[in-house]
């Protein structure tokens, strides 16, 4: 048996108007696990040493469907097996699943001698994410597994575009004591939306990829809003509007909900910043008597990866 | 009193799924007028010596109102004569009265030392619009003004992001003798669209600003499709789904109605194709005995400009 340390990324996915259709990845954020593989053999288990609970069922475990499927296109038999050393916590808004996912099926295929591109591990972790949320989406596992900023350009086929980050880059995230979970969060929306409300979105999605794109950041802050989810969604949110101002008072670029909650993030240009942004969205959750985790760090370039 | 010569190109607003919120500049067609200038003196005329009919009534011609917002925003008296020596036939949907009102705007601006900002020229020539359409917008004038492909983020407060077209990029443009008004091409659409179709829609728009801003020709042909507005405007065309299929045949990387329509324009990776692609776009109409002009050329990264 050959084993590896993979680690993959938190992401936040829908980036404001770019909702189901763009994620990015953080730094200093994610699930570390070990991996084995041996070519050959049979069996498939995960054990869970990272100290966040999770199911007890390796069929309610997001890798399990992810690694099922990359199984079956590998077609030869391969005993995995995996140790989950690190966690980001479930329904934090920042990717733990896609987390889990990518970072298995990365390290899978790393061991396996590279047979898949990054496009078929992209489509193998986005089962996982389809146990969750009911539809499998690739939003999250897109950045975890490919860094920087990733567009889903369509489904039908994949269709993935991976944008870079400008280097000096950061975030802010706050994981608050909420429970929104993505189903509550899909069916706060309208299944129809005035097509001029459309319009004023895809025109901001078009200013934000060209803001990656050209690596203009103040683009990238003017872009990143959204008039189409955010209203809907922000209820969850104890005084959205005024973390919010507070954020931008602070120096931020631009904040909006990370995926669909509960965790809120927020882009600036200088790594203090980020600092005091995630200082300022922990006190308006400490005000209102509401635990929160805060994070800070830089925009990320870098998806999955082997760390030992 | 100074006169100039200037030329303004022809447009395509809307670029499948950029409804609204994006244009593209045209090499080899549009609207060529003499300038001329006096400061201290007043009045304002427009000559049309183009051969095209226009109205009569200088209050009804789409340059006035520019000029005047122009004029307004100068604020010291100057003298404007214009004389149309060129001009794109109205209702081309290939953006003729934003080659007028970006032309003469431009020319202006030359004459009175450039006091304006590209910005502020493309404000006064939306001026232009606002007269036929009843809104103004900026997806025509942009681009006829700054060349390249033009993203309208925003309106409030304007914010134009100017992408690069790749070197290699041609156009295949076909105006049949259809009337489709700007006003009947609004009034098809639904107010309402399904929040899932805005999705897809918005995918695509990242998909071709990411296209143009890498240089990636392959994923402007991808993203080039339009699931909320053409099925409701291709009725206007006969037999629209066998014209397109025909030009995707001949080698078109995509094809959408231009603008609000009726013309219809393909995008291409060589000239020849180009040349192909509008042959049998005319034969389509031809067998349909619908009279039409067929157009082929490059991409222009060239908006308005001084000729002579």
């Amino acid at each position: 048996m050959q084993y590896i340390k993979v680690f993959a990324p938190g992401t936040v996915a829908n980036l404001g108007c770019g909702f189901d259709v763009m994620g990015l990845t953080l730094d200093g954020v994610g699930d570390l696990m070990e991996i084995g593989v041996e070519k050959g053999a049979e069996g498939f288990s995960i054990r869970n040493e990272s100290g966040v609970v999770l199911p007890e069922k390796i069929e309610e475990n997001v890798i399990t469907p992810a690694v099922r499927m990359m199984s079956e296109a590998y077609g030869e038999p391969v005993r995995i097996e995996i140790r989950l050393l690190e966690k980001i916590v479930p329904g934090s808004g920042i990717g733990s699943s896609a987390a889990s996912s990518a970072a298995a099926v990365y390290g899978i295929n790393e061991l396996l001698g590279r047979p898949f591109s990054g496009r078929q591990l992209v489509e193998f972790a986005m089962q996982g994410e389809a146990l969750l949320g009911g539809t499998a989406h690739a939003d999250n596992v897109g950045p975890a597994l490919l860094g920087g900023v990733v567009l889903i350009r369509g489904y039908e086929p994949l269709d993935i575009v991976r944008l870079p980050v400008p280097d000096n880059f950061f975030y802010a995230v706050v994981h608050p004591d909420i429970v929104v979970s993505t189903k509550m969060a899909r069916e706060a929306l309208p299944r129809e939306i005035p097509l001029a409300k459309a319009v004023t979105q895809w025109g901001n999605v078009g200013g934000l990829v060209a803001g990656f794109a050209l690596g203009d950041v103040e683009l990238i802050g003017r872009s990143m809003c959204d008039v189409v989810v955010e209203p809907y969604r922000k209820g969850f949110i104890p005084d959205y509007d005024l973390l919010k101002s507070g954020a931008l008072e602070e120096g931020a670029l631009a904040l909006n909900i990370a995926g669909s909650g509960p965790s809120v993030f927020a882009l600036t240009a200088d790594y203090d910043t980020a600092c005091r942004v995630a200082d300022r969205m922990k006190a308006h959750f400490d005000a209102r008597n509401v635990g929160c985790r805060p994070y800070a760090g830089r925009v990320s370039n870098v998806g999955a990866r082997i760390v030992e």
